[in-house]
């Protein structure tokens, strides 16, 4: 006489999208997997909180907000009577789901330090095929669109393209959390602009000023955010004291560390000697290890280590110059000279105190991908032809900053 | 023993900003005045609602979102040690404040059918005279900064420049009310680096990302909203409209119209005839006697004007073609004949079910007050030469679009 | 090979929701029809805008608003087990698009005034009638639900009950338009807790806080807003003034007035009399002719009519007194005797401008339509015994005020 | 001829209230004291994120979110002629940010653990003190009003009452974080309302309606969110966890744990033998601490310690039963019996895995420091008193609801 209750049918609260329902049991249960909730003890924007400090929501989140999305999208497709099968559908869902899951602890600064052999996206790979296994076969179809490897392009599109629901998600999210609402895109409309040609994803004509805004929004985001000097030196002397940690403990330091850290100290992984027994133990490190281990090293007896660790923990942030020039070498050496002189630094000191490099941003790619453009007379061009207003090529075109930083004071 | 009171001292709730407060008693006695209060009945978006169903409001509440701008405007600039005497702020507050006073019923319509002689720029200066009068001067710095003639110009870019308050306001107050969450600004950030050097407003440095932000925005609300296909046409049919009803008063017909409206049928008004009476009887005019007035024509004797009328009393759009590049002489006599025939309308008619025109739209002016970049050597360079990634060059070259359009059945 | 454009599938941009789908052609052309397209003429919440001058929002808007709402509720339903039709769906959606159509210029101000003998409700179900002829009663199943009278009682309790779309969408909407945000409320939430046991609607249990809520914020609103004492004034100076216009052309003084006015000031129209005839000047009827003719009154000669106009256009309000107890009779005679003097008042006069009236409100009905609560256990309790924390036996019990109002200062 | 550059006067980025002014160098100087810092690494909200998952947010940011309403509330209060010198508005802000810098990890698990014998605010006042000797007593009047010693008691009312900036932004803030939307208080409106009376704080007589509100929504979060059952159950076993380390440790069992952690698993700390060197090595303990600890304890040779943290970390989280009354003392003890037998626990493991306590709630206090609400004719009623309508008697009834829990399945 009543309806069937909703039991696993769950619906998650998301502060963006209000609710958010998990479409079927299989995504349920993947959700509820011990590889997919440690995604809760990673962080999706890394040291940007320093910046920022809303910015503290996690990979967890985000693929959630992702099934969310793909869910619209896979329904505006439908509506315009582009064919998707029920299993397609589900195939779609497991694969956004998943395709961050190999992200290591405080994104990308452990691909920059003791995790270097092997991409996340190979380690997402590695995951999802563990958890084929241990489903039975169910997550085949995704694992193939994951790959690129499934003939109806545009199902990959949706997981990894200019467009993708991931980019969508990831731009609304960190703009909501950093508070830069400037940031902010209107995935709804892009969505319902999607359509299909040729198995192709394409954008109706009417949403090019919405691609155009995406792109500078996205422009946006990472000058402003991603990139932000104080954000970026955060990461650089966490890369640092990965690095000089990882270095000690080659050496035979003995460093506090969990035992999920420590492996990844001691070894050294890539894409070949990564087993198993492997995944098993990167499923056990998160964000947790990686500060935690670092408020040890506080105290530790390597002065470069505790000297790096304290100025993290107690955000004693670096003086950033950054320029759209290469730096001439003369003054460089000259600032060099006097900043070993200040802070009294030996030359190997230096390697970890200074740090010289450049940061990059290309706001859209004419290369990979390109994002095309569905006219009503039904022919197609890509956004670079299609927008004569903003200059896309200049867009395109990869913009390089030069900067140099060193502590503050004498420490 | 207890705190004073408050009780001139209004708050009015807006839906974009929370409250505003009224910051004195000149302030407040000025919009309860009837001339004020008339911009209630006059929308700020003319016949965008058409396309945008929230758009409904007016410029009452759009000039008092501009008082809270410039609040923080002020606010922002002592706290950066810029000296704004009071008087200059309260001028600042009544410029901003009355700025728009003089627009016509549904904004431009006017100014492009029977208001056509005089500018509202030149309407609402009259109206700040008269109040001048009426509250002893009190608005004469005011009108000095209005009109360009304070030697302090950073006062009156605040009023009138590429980033003034009346922009900073109306776009957000745009896009919130349309839906159009793509055209949203960040008017907080873009206040807050606000600068003032030598006099002049200024942005600093690392504000350059929301100006082009800013910019490209504009744009797309100029696109997608306020030059929208079908706001465009039901623009078109308006002013037709008012053209033809003054056509036929000026021939002897007798039409239904308020008295303030009949005035404006019956008389030329230019700058030169424009007399403190039609000030007075301007002051009564608004979207209730056009917009009434129009329905009732829709049952008047004129089959154009009729007809016209309930096209878009009814909202029966036309159909609409626009593109880029100019219409073929050719092809365009061949399509008009092919109207004429199917409308079965006579020559005269055509010139009214017939449009062709242009519009056109430049996101940023290189011409008139440029935005200026303050940088941290002190230096000042404007947007142009200092954003060296969004072409702003492109964005300043004036889009031109040619269109036409004509009823879709015979009526 | 491309997947089919959607022509008349449109989508409609709103500030509140984002996009909403219309779901099929047949409620296109229902929007599109010139009885609906006059809700973008009657404004939703009539002299609220004096008080919160963000509220010009429409009836229009909160019509496609509900549209929105009914098709999340239909698709919960769905998912948790609840058999709709196709035919019931499209049903639903027709009536609560439907369900306002019949109301009047500025809301309830005519009901009050000069439509005195037929309620809004059976005005909607004669424009409903007339369109179910037009449209080959492809309405009549839409009309028995609105009427009641269809076996599954929930499809009617969707469209009107304490917890209808209806209230969702205004309460949501008034909120978001007025800056009242302590009245928003969750309608996204409410819906995913609707359920249906015996034909009839339910909230699950875990709802049942967010049900407390809504009739908290319902309360709210009504005392902050609906009845907002500057509102009240203006909305009883609106009703005075269309009653003595009525009075006056009864006893045959000629007055400015649309052509659609004009018939309901001359004619006694009630549920008997209001024929087709009726119908079709009613729905030429709407907020411009208002107020369009009562700015003309401000120059008429009655002394009472123009005087009332004048304050009403250019908001000169009355000084009100409200408060919860009766007014002491002798106080009262006192109060009168004095504004009759100081104002110089006759005593016809007096009739129209010192107002003695009540209003009330009440945040729940125990009468009509109870909120059932559904338990885990399938047992149902209305929410009046299942809420033991909040009381809402005290929330329904009406509550009254008294206040009188008259102008402030002589004219 | 530059206006001064805002060096130290930095701006904050806030998700929710857009840009948080410092006040001044000094308030500055106390967000970069790494006691401060440290809270970017106490969670706000516990263990909540397991149900919401955006709670992520941080007491570093609800501090900062203090110090903006707090700035607002001066505003408002000077605003309408309430004297506040500048050495008391110095000292609020100082008050409000330190308010909760005593709180330990996991905000109140470790209360209920291994730190039980003193309280946060004890701490917080610790950390206060040590800082007024490093800043020389510029906090010595911050202290006083902190403690309630100082005499003009509104300005302790506005840390700490049931109207306080502390709950004003907390309930905002969570609201926002968890994604629920209806626990959104208009803390703007309600500081708009206050005002001071005798030096007491009021709320003026027309801001009783978002009392009423304040009062309710505050009572759906406590129901909805922080004592939501799944949320409680992770805090129990959290605390479960804690004291298990505890004990094992005290009985000499070597446990992997951080310095900071594991002084507090070995001593004893209550109010008298918190020294300064506690308060030392409280300030280097955060959630980071706890959380990687307990991911080492997921594979400790404890079986119940290992059990319990295994769960916790895989959120392989409990059945919970929670009602209104008491449970029935056989039917306990039944259960207890079965599930004993079914998850084949011993004795000693039923004291950890099998949990009976009470939640409880009161939205309002009617006995500690009572809002009180000021009419226009200058009297004062407290807010049981003046709200007629909503039964504040009856929501200050705390509620106490009983559970119990236990895992689902044998482990």
């Amino acid at each position: 006489m009543t309806a069937k209750k909703t039991n696993k049918l769950k619906i998650i609260n998301d502060p963006i999208y209000g609710f958010i329902t998990i479409p079927n049991t299989l995504i349920f249960d993947l959700i509820e997997h011990r590889y997919f909730q440690r995604l809760r003890r990673v962080s999706q924007m890394g040291m940007s909180y320093m910046v920022y400090p809303g910015a503290h929501h996690t990979r967890f989140q985000h693929a959630i907000g992702c099934i969310y999305l793909m869910q619209r999208a896979v329904r505006v497709l439908r509506f315009k009577g582009v064919d998707v099968s029920e299993e397609e559908e589900n195939a779609v869902y497991i694969a956004i789901l998943l395709h961050d899951v190999g992200h290591g602890a405080f994104s990308h600064a452990l691909e920059h330090s003791i995790v270097t052999g092997i991409s996340h996206e190979e380690i997402s790979l590695k995951f999802m095929e563990d958890l084929n296994d241990e489903f039975d076969g169910k997550l085949s179809l995704a694992i193939k669109i994951f790959k690129g490897e499934y003939k109806r392009m545009f199902l990959n599109q949706l997981i990894s393209s200019q467009l993708d629901m991931d980019r969508l998600d990831y731009l609304k999210r960190d703009s909501f959390y950093t508070g830069v609402s400037e940031g902010n895109i209107n995935s709804d409309r892009l969505i319902a602009m999607l359509n299909v040609k040729d198995d192709v994803l394409v954008i109706e004509e009417k949403g090019i000023y919405s691609v155009e805004k995406f792109i500078v929004s996205r422009r946006l985001m990472y000058w402003q955010v991603y990139l932000h000097k104080t954000g970026l030196v955060a990461e650089k002397i966490l890369v640092k004291i990965l690095q000089r940690a990882k270095e000690l403990v080659e050496k035979g330091t003995e460093l506090s560390a969990s035992s999920a850290l420590s492996y990844f100290l001691k070894h050294q992984i890539n894409t070949h000697n990564f087993t198993d027994d492997t995944l098993e133990i990167f499923s056990k490190l998160d964000d947790y290890d990686v500060l935690s281990a670092i408020k040890e090293w506080t105290s530790c007896n390597d002065r470069i280590l505790s000297a790096l660790s304290k100025m993290l923990v107690d955000r004693k942030l670096w003086y950033v110059k950054i320029q759209n020039n290469l730096f001439n070498e003369g003054n460089l050496a000259q600032t060099k000279k006097e900043v070993q002189g200040d802070l009294q630094l030996t030359d190997e000191e230096m390697a970890y105190f200074f740090i010289q490099d450049t940061v990059s941003n290309q706001a859209y790619s004419e290369v990979a991908n390109q994002i095309q453009i569905l006219y009503k007379d039904d022919s197609v061009k890509n956004i670079v032809d299609a927008s004569d207003h903003l200059n896309i090529q200049t867009l395109s075109k990869p913009v390089v900053k030069h900067f140099i930083c060193y502590p503050k004071i004498k420490f």
